[in-house]
């Protein structure tokens, strides 16, 4: 069953009460405290600060529709450059939506589901999907487009890695 | 003390070993349970699965610098269309790094750090860096951009929050 909108806030209410009164993390700095960065995807089956051992306050967490480095720049720029984050860890996943599709099938759904004006605002922005066919060669590739860039110093560290959502493990392939 | 990145990699595989070493949730379906995204900041002091009372499987959790719908709104044509997420709910919150800074701030620092070649990059990209100088409003001004936007629904639901970073309290603004 879907939530409506109610479920939504009643939800977030909830949880808002019940964190807050155990909360004793409101002295934390903006900075992260472990400078670092990791981008992963949206996939409703991740909890990055569980299977990647993040604790608050620690690191900046980007997510996007398939953890892409292209789509996460302006937030990776402001991570380094304003808020002093030194290394970036990109993790994908199994079973990734990102590999189910072609930027013409998202321009079709779009169009069937919204409209042909749509399609056409799609086609104003340029929009780029940025799906990918193949999962560890996209994390190459991700971390290709950074070292690509002058807007990450050469000597950042990046590693990549695989979240598998079938075992739960993470696994580093860059 | 920063992180190396010697020391990212062990967190990641020890925080493996023991995630997955009790983790039964390998079923879940690559669709949100409950059909709905939720957009938040990269911020490091925000645990958006406690803090939201997101359940893994639930919702997609999509995370930028300041929470930006524009900057989000691929993944939310991704998560609304090809993944059939039917409500959107959008949380900034108090002590924003987006609060202290211009687009030109940003380009003049990316230039201090990174070079003249890293301010021609951010010009031949058009980079926007999509600061907001006021919380609440910048919550009403990104609604206000997916209501004006063909690419989501009329019809779909979007409620605003703040998230306290001082409190651990999630307020609804919206």
């Amino acid at each position: 069953m879907p939530v409506t909108n109610e479920d939504i806030v009643t939800r977030i209410e909830a949880a808002s009460a019940s964190y807050s009164s155990t909360f004793d993390k409101g002295h934390l700095a903006l900075p992260p405290a472990k400078k670092y960065l990791l981008l992963t995807c949206m996939d409703a089956r991740i909890d990055p600060a569980r299977a990647f051992g993040i604790e608050l306050g620690d690191a900046h967490v980007i997510r996007n529709a398939g953890a892409s480095t292209k789509d996460a720049l302006r937030s990776i720029i402001i991570s380094q450059q304003l808020l002093a984050t030194e290394a970036i860890a990109i993790v994908k996943h199994t079973g990734c939506g990102m590999l189910t599709f072609k930027n013409e099938d998202a321009y079709g759904v779009a169009e069937e589901n919204l409209g042909v004006e749509a399609r056409k605002e799609l086609e104003e922005r340029k929009l780029d999907f940025l799906p990918f066919p193949e999962l560890t060669q996209a994390v190459r590739d991700d971390i290709e487009f950074l070292r690509g860039t002058k807007l990450v110093k050469d000597e950042v560290p990046i590693s990549g890695w695989v979240y598998e959502v079938e075992t739960g493990k993470t696994v580093r392939v860059v």
